[in-house]
């Protein structure tokens, strides 16, 4: 991803390797400011996956990789690292898969950089594949709405629903880009936003409740990311996802899903069957720290929402653009 | 409306005059403090409607008449008392209509006090019906959703939206309610939420983009208020109202608009006539000052959106329930 720094524009990754050490953008300091920070120790990477200073499950699960990396180059016990690392945040399915498959490369005498760089370099490919997928979809002029934060930062680098846009960019396309804040935590406001900008893509920041309100003055393209994806072609993804998904239903604007396969769920058989993280209200009734909602009133914090197929117009995957009805019939290929 | 105080449950209004004195609920320190204040100027009371001490376009007209009580008992040049009242805030009706109807009642002899009192009470007395004819919609152990504040504090007293629920509480029905938060300016938040909690009405404050996860969980009635009504059923509200009315239609759930006669405007055909005012950015990209957007990222900020009439299960008005269908009718009654 391009990151606009003192030095003129540099092309950057949310995680690499670099000198012995695991490198990263404290996405914590994001939009504010960007710090880098190296590690050279895995319990350092640990502690970084669970303060945040990286996020989003790819990443994440890169993070982990390169952890392993560091443990194996100073002799650590790989036991006991892998157990520490897959104990950093309890829920990022990357995070454990990242760490398990590190773990059988190293114990099989594989290179432990080579092989991080390989699992991180493997995510790049898929959502530089998804962009090349998506960017057919996107002619010039174009008025798109995506939500959340499914870009570089949260998948190393190119991102899911970022990806086919940074494409279209690169193909010499204008477009603009509606990036909905994303209550309570505000991704797209500050990741999103953040990055369209770095890229040079026009864009503005809106309000999740105006959604429907652009949508009515013309959007023609509506492209998020998804959490999980089940056997029916329902899918999990951040909350706000479906309010928009109904709202382009009704005015038949095209609304695409890009992830890719790792995501889709096949022992899932439909949405209502994925259990949905309910957070802790204070994410909606503080702002740093300082309580901004009525005393005595409570809250309610859905990560999630589930989008049922019958919404969606396609899932944009390293494999191309997949029919909710086919999913089934392309991923038994593969 | 109950406000709970270090002396007990008391009940106020939003605006009312005492002792010569023109009183209101400082709404700008909602939800953290109730503050009183009191002017026996009326330069005072514009200064209140500019910084938005008093808010909400009912409760303006009413601080507005009591405004021109002041004025007429100080011995003031009533024109230019009715000039700079008008000048307090720049697009709210009731503002005009109420300065307007008030210097009328002086110059005829009215006593200014009577002639104010008479118009607070006028709203109230609205409001008060509109409660009647919505709380017949809630039943025992509904779950309800609403959007903004379309309560007491905007209405000198009762509110629209949330008069059924006052109403109802008061018949001894039992249900709960969803205050979406209301991005950019958190009126669900900090007002709605406040409101309700002073009432002991069960409820919580969710996300605006939190709506469709809990509609699709099992929510029986919406309930918004209304800015403006067409003449075939359109109606302006606070932005986010479209997103929940279209995701109502989809779900089945009822979706009424609770207002007075008065915001029925049949000098507008559709909602596509109606200007919207947009904001300023920065109600959307700072909290308090300080910026929590990327810098060089745009927001946009329009106040107010557009729901079709198609979208209306019914307005609640003094006059009873209205099917869009019906309004120019049943008005022409009138």
């Amino acid at each position: 991803m391009k990151v606009r720094t003192e030095d003129g524009i540099k092309d950057m990754s949310a995680v690499w390797f670099d000198g012995g050490k695991v490198m990263m953008i404290d996405q914590r300091e994001l939009p504010h400011s960007i710090r880098i920070t190296g590690f050279d120790d895995y319990g350092d990477v640990v502690e970084a996956i669970r303060n945040m200073t990286v996020r989003g499950a790819p990443s994440i699960g890169a993070a982990a990789a390169y952890a392993m990396c560091l443990a194996a180059l100073s002799g650590a016990d790989m036991d006991k690292a892998s157990a520490d690392i897959k104990a950093a945040r309890p829920t990022a399915n990357d995070l454990f898969f990242a760490t398990d498959h590190m773990h059988r490369l190293i114990k099989d005498g594989q290179d432990p950089v080579t092989a991080a760089e390989d699992y991180a370099n493997m995510i790049i490919w898929k959502c530089t594949r998804i962009g090349e997928h998506g960017s057919k979809l996107i002619k010039d002029g174009m008025r798109i709405m995506t939500h959340c934060n499914a870009g570089a930062l949260a998948t190393v680098d190119v991102g899911t629903a970022l990806a086919p846009m940074r494409k279209a960019r690169d193909e010499g396309r204008r477009f603009f880009v509606y990036a909905s804040e994303t209550r309570p935590r505000l991704q797209g406001m500050q990741l999103t936003a953040w990055e369209l900008n770095q890229e040079g893509i026009d864009h503005a920041i809106i309000p999740d409740g105006a959604s429907a309100y652009y949508m009515e003055k013309g959007v023609d393209l509506i492209i998020t990311g998804a959490d999980r994806i089940t056997a029916n072609g329902d899918f999990a993804n951040k909350i706000g996802t479906l309010d928009k998904a109904i709202a382009a239903k009704y005015f038949g604007i095209p609304f695409y899903v890009a992830a890719p396969i790792s995501t889709f769920d096949f022992d899932t058989g439909t949405g209502g069957d994925i259990v949905i993280e309910q957070r802790s209200e204070r994410e909606v009734t503080e702002i740093a720290g300082v309580r901004i909602a009525p005393e005595g009133s409570p809250a309610l914090n859905p990560a999630f929402d589930v989008t049922p197929a019958g919404l969606v117009t396609g899932f944009i995957t390293e494999n191309g653009i997949l029919d909710p009805k086919d999913i089934r019939m392309v991923l038994d290929d593969e």
